[in-house]
């Protein structure tokens, strides 16, 4: 334990060292608890399994047991999934991808809330969640005088420190000790009337300190442990995802020689996923120096940037590495402990700060559909993947904002152009750039029909293009009937794609 | 023209004054054209109707003539009205409500983009919507050094005077001189990657002048006009709209009860229309006082809080009084001067702000669906009805925020509450309250399965509850066949109802 000893430095907090099913006897049916953890990275690694198992236990006594859980984004399976297996999660929120969570969500077993990420921490605050009685986070240390060293990732850590009647703390000796100092957190931005404006002028400017903070007196028990982070693998970027990201590239270079975008363009924001990962490898290549970053959580692209030299500064809420890249992270960790910087997810993802920066915001989708509506979450209508994340604070204040997505999936059994989308995440009034492998939409300044026109011949798959102008000069023709041209429809067949795919499997006619 | 020589203070621009028809030669075919007026304030009163003629002449030649038009907000039928008659706007942007242009809309004769407030003004700016060749601006006059005294509105004058490469002003003498130094305008929001932050801590900040500026090289001609604003009537709140404000107000005591709202709650948003003007009328006998006001229209309801101590101060975009509002207004100008304040729509509706103040918005709609999904401007899917307006700004921003309507329209054959929304606007992660006059659904930390039960319960009309809670209990059983009882949909019924109407004239089974 000499180990635990030099991570958890403050004297007095080291008496509260116990194991994980000592800390577990904390947490009760019925609780409100916060976990650390964003997509992927800086969840506890020991507690979720020990609550699991107390869980179970009481379970088989025939009694009730089930936490609402609120944490930063996706947790990973020993977090999420272990508590989901045991049926120990009755209400969830906000973003999620663990398959078993996911399974226990879509059977009806666990209530899940699908919440703009810049929206979770204020609502805590503001008590719209009720009271909160656990906060359980992950750090990389505990200084002299109690402050927490976070991990990998921050979230709304900081807010459920605050807030939580009582707090366990993860000490995982498996991060490394040099991300001390590469966090910045603002303690209180406050709550209305009484705000100030964020001083987050540049990408990369701080404004807090490096640490996280609660009273001391909360924290009734501190658990070591010593294991990775999720470390998803990403697919080498694919034809698909390069004609993608050229695609975008070529804008970029566009409307740089245009003059309305810097040379270094604007800070990038980058959702998850293959596709979004391809575009920032691509720019790797591509003739703009100086990039900077302004995310939600940074993956192995951005990193690449940032070594590489094309990125001077990146700023995140989380760090979600593939192992390779992990490696990479902390072979280099002295020359980029300067140029990440980890924050608050009210920060990263705060719309305040997103459109003062300008942010160029590439997200991916589910579908869309060909007036530009986009479904992010849902499949077919009913079933939850994900969730919305920072997809929704970045669309709606960015300069730029993008959706990408293969024109098809499954083997080309599933258009991600439709008709109409079978759920909603963002508008027409908020999209306004589609793109897949077959072309790009720009959107701006275009009515639903003009939009129906570029998103159907640039963007949809070539099987699915004849059916789209069909039902297009049908709802046409049938909403001139009704008086209703401006976003034709035909009211019956609107979902009739998803809902022959339902039944067949395939969303083309066969 | 003597009342002409005494608002038009500036010497040397006295020359620029003509008649509106010679005016209107300015005006070419296929021009981009800002437009002054925002929700029937501040529209020019004479051009319109020149411009309209010389598009009849033009069209009687057998040649095209018609415009891209971009305005605050709506206008009145002597701006938008005429020029929709004479077939001469090609595309429009972006709120509108003029039963004119909305036929023209619906009938496929002019492109419509329908767009979030706070975005125009940041993309005109940055060359989304192409080079502007002319603006046209309403004022109350102009001062000796050539500032340009703003009328009843704002909207995004501010931004159509800087881009535009020519200017004509209409300076309207039927506007109160007394509106001179009501305004604020800073002058320069700037453009991503150099902006700072909007000093409004308090609604009522100052951070700018009075004055709009231009180029007075820009203006080519100064038309003198002396005609009314639209001054639309409201209806007298009736018991639905009572029965509506009650529950919102009692919620609020019961949240500053509770400590989680001032005593003096936040700054009060209200939308355009008759149920949003009875909550702020019923406000007037409640035990608030210290209100403030962050809007964007200020209609009669806040403008009757002002002028009976209720409300301290109210900022808004634009001034949209009823006749008698009016009267009152001007008959009070002295006691409002430094009680009301205008600003352009970039500033009272940036989400910076909105979500600093944790402004309450209150906005009305067309329908909610049984998962909180709300539709404001579709009729049928299909059929626009005015446009989004600022409700996404808000709504997304809020610290609460709320959608009212009455729970059916069209004497009982359309509900309000629907299984599926016909168009959305505001999803389902945005919308916190829904209210009816049959009561009001709190839909803050509850998954869609918990809001669809509230919303169908507490909302919706007693002729419809029976036929939501069949769609609901079909749709669950249904969903659970084929795993996805996150958001349970009949794809096949989900929009049938809307499809009944357009058939039967009845959304109720016969």
């Amino acid at each position: 334990m000499s180990n635990a000893h030099e991570r958890v430095r403050h004297e007095g907090l080291r008496s509260k060292i116990m194991t994980a099913d000592q800390a577990a006897e904390f947490i009760h049916d019925g609780m409100t608890v916060g976990i650390s953890g964003f997509t992927g990275a800086g969840y506890p690694k020991a507690l979720p399994t020990a609550i699991a198992n107390r869980a179970k236990q009481v379970h088989a006594d025939g009694k009730s047991f089930g936490i609402n859980m609120l944490t930063g984004a996706s947790t990973a399976p020993e977090c999420d999934g272990v508590l989901a297996e045991a049926g120990a999660i009755k209400f969830r929120s906000p973003f999620q991808s663990d398959p078993t969570l996911r399974n226990s969500i879509n059977a009806g077993n666990t209530e899940y809330q699908d919440m703009h990420l810049s929206h979770v921490e204020q609502q805590i605050r503001q008590g719209f969640y009720g009271e909160m009685q656990v906060a359980i986070i992950e750090a990389t240390g505990i200084t002299e005088d109690g402050k927490i060293i976070p991990s990998m990732g921050i979230g709304n850590n900081n807010e459920i420190l605050k807030v939580a009647k009582q707090v366990i703390i993860e000490v995982n000796v498996a991060q490394n000790t040099k991300l001390e100092g590469m966090h910045d957190i603002q303690f209180d931005i406050g709550t209305p009337p009484n705000r100030q404006p964020i001083q987050i002028i540049e990408p990369f400017d701080r404004i807090g300190t490096p640490y996280l903070e609660c009273d001391l007196d909360k924290i009734v028990a501190i658990v070591i442990t010593d294991g990775g982070d999720r470390n998803s693998k990403f697919a080498k970027p694919d034809d698909t995802s390069k004609r993608i990201a050229a695609q975008i590239i070529d804008f970029f270079s566009h409307e740089v020689k245009a003059g309305r975008l810097p040379k270094n363009l604007l800070p990038l924001q980058s959702g998850v996923g293959n596709v979004a990962n391809a575009v920032l490898a691509g720019l790797l290549d591509a003739p703009f120096e100086d990039l900077t970053g302004y995310t939600e959580v940074l993956q192995d692209g951005m990193l690449d940037l940032v070594i590489a030299g094309k990125m001077k500064t990146a700023s995140a809420t989380a760090l979600s590495f593939s192992p390779d890249a992990l490696q990479r992270f902390n072979d280099n960790i002295e020359f980029l402990r300067d140029k990440l910087i980890l924050r608050p997810m009210e920060f990263t993802n705060n719309p305040e700060v997103i459109r003062r920066l300008g942010v160029i915001g590439m997200n991916a989708m589910i579908e869309a559909d060909i007036y530009g509506n986009v479904n992010s979450t849902h499949i077919m209508g009913t079933k939850m993947m994900n969730g919305i994340g920072g997809s929704g604070d970045f669309t709606r204040n960015a300069f730029f904002s993008f959706f990408v997505s293969p024109s098809t999936a499954k083997d080309g059994k599933i258009s991600a152009i439709v008709p109409m989308v079978s759920h909603h995440d963002h508008t027409e009034h908020d999209v306004m750039f589609i793109v897949t492998e077959q072309g790009m939409a720009d959107l701006r300044g275009k009515s639903p029909k003009q939009r129906a026109k570029l998103i159907i011949e640039n963007c949809s798959h070539p099987d699915y293009r004849d059916m789209l102008r069909d039902y297009y000069d049908h709802a046409e023709a049938l909403s001139a009937k009704t008086g209703g041209v401006h976003t034709p429809h035909i009211l019956t067949e609107a979902l009739s794609w998803h809902q022959r795919f339902v039944e067949t499997g395939d969303m083309r006619i066969k």
